[in-house]
């Protein structure tokens, strides 16, 4: 589960009690929630609870200020445990119309960021984004691009898959079982995609209420040998104004229903 | 010119008034708007003002109303001497997730309608829409994909060039660049981007509003060999409430100073 799905009503103690007492044991958190309520505390509560950050959101944008965190950021991704950290690259600077340019910029960074990482032992993830966000959000649009930056960066480096970014990409079986066979599939974050979308960053759908054949994406990570946990992220005025017990209540019982073959959402109960 | 751009405030004889007025000679046309105004007298004033119809608007979507009109659409486009008439395929149909299927349809319609087409002497235009438009729009999505399709199904079918909808792509270059190799270019679509876009599908800034590099969008274009017109396609809530004299006035002052190379917006007053 990424807090960022219930964070608006539940700070990172609440969110980590929730997931706990649900037997989700997989969490993927976010620095500025971890701020918060205090680094020692969080993560204290995470080890009490017997839980496993898989994701640390993350670095960027890649500008000033987002760059002079990123050391941090990565130091505490360590300590915490993470799997890898999300790159966030930001979209074109202010005044800024040339997208290649952007996108060779945005690959230094990268390679410098990635040498750091290295050395705190933290992978750095990939998260191609929807194409309608490249005006202000990123300039890593298709998993093919992400693909393409792995194989020029080398080891460390690795791709998350959002169903919500990539659903409609016509080379997406080939690009994922690419990033299979290259063991660089970080992650595998589940939502879905409404029609109609009213809002570019915070109209996500639960999984099941939109359009994505979620059986058919899960079946292609997982034929591309990912056998990591399923990541429910939503962004969502919608569903951050409901009890975030019910939201992950739902959202275990909508994996359990739509990904059968999902090994992350383990309850106890059901 | 589009008519879509100023059609809520001009219909489709005022346009052309409008448009011959300006000495644009290219227009882009729209059979809902031919049929409020009648087809013979669309045609007899287009004729008269010696305008020049390049892109038919449109068969689509691929549902049982949208084809029942096809033939009528290509007759009506060879009766108004158009070059192309878009295909608008419609995205997933109610219920529906299975994209791949539901792009092996579209492509199996397409090579239909292709056979058609042929015989009234009129090409099929493919125009990738933005991937955020597969749910609800269409299920072309990427210059890659329409390349593709072109290549399997052969002579009379080619691709216009939205800057909107393909400006995000990694592989833009090299797929306009193979769009022009094999001849297959119809047409370029200007408008812009918007930072932000507060609406999927009518948001689309006036050029030189956005973000997209123009400039830079048409060198491609035109070093892959296209030389026909620029084709201005603003679909806006706030631009279709402007005065449409305006409009296209403000388009034309636009092109001329981002596009230099354009050589479809000549007027004899600038």
């Amino acid at each position: 589960m990424n807090h960022a799905t219930v964070r608006q009503r539940a700070d990172m103690l609440e969110f980590l009690e929730l997931c706990a007492a649900r037997n989700i044991r997989f969490v993927s958190i976010w620095g500025d929630e971890i701020e918060k309520v205090g680094e020692d505390r969080a993560l204290a509560r995470m080890q009490a609870l017997g839980l496993t950050a898989v994701g640390y959101n993350r670095i960027g944008p890649f500008d000033a200020d987002g760059l002079a965190r990123a050391e941090r950021d990565l130091e505490r991704a360590a300590q915490f445990g993470c799997d890898h950290v999300f790159l966030f690259t930001g979209g074109l600077a202010p005044g800024e119309k040339d997208l290649p340019r952007a996108r060779r910029h945005a690959e230094e960074v990268i390679a410098r960021l990635l040498e750091l990482a290295r050395g705190y032992g933290v992978k750095l993830a990939l998260e191609p984004l929807h194409p309608m966000l490249v005006g202000d959000r990123t300039v890593i649009t298709t998993l093919s691009q992400a693909n393409d930056l792995c194989d020029r960066l080398g080891a460390g480096l690795g791709v998350v898959i959002d169903v919500h970014h990539v659903w409609w990409d016509p080379c997406l079986a080939a690009e994922t079982a690419r990033a299979g066979d290259a063991g660089r599939i970080l992650g595998f974050h589940v939502n879905d995609w409404l029609v109609p979308t009213r809002d570019m960053l915070r109209d996500r759908g639960m999984m099941g209420d939109g359009v994505i054949d979620l059986a058919a994406m899960e079946a292609l990570v997982r034929g591309a040998g990912y056998d990591g946990p399923v990541e429910v992220e939503i962004f969502s005025k919608d569903w951050a104004e409901r009890d975030p017990a019910e939201v992950i209540d739902i959202a275990i019982e909508r994996c359990h229903t739509i990904l059968p073959t999902s090994r992350s959402v383990e309850t106890t109960a059901t």
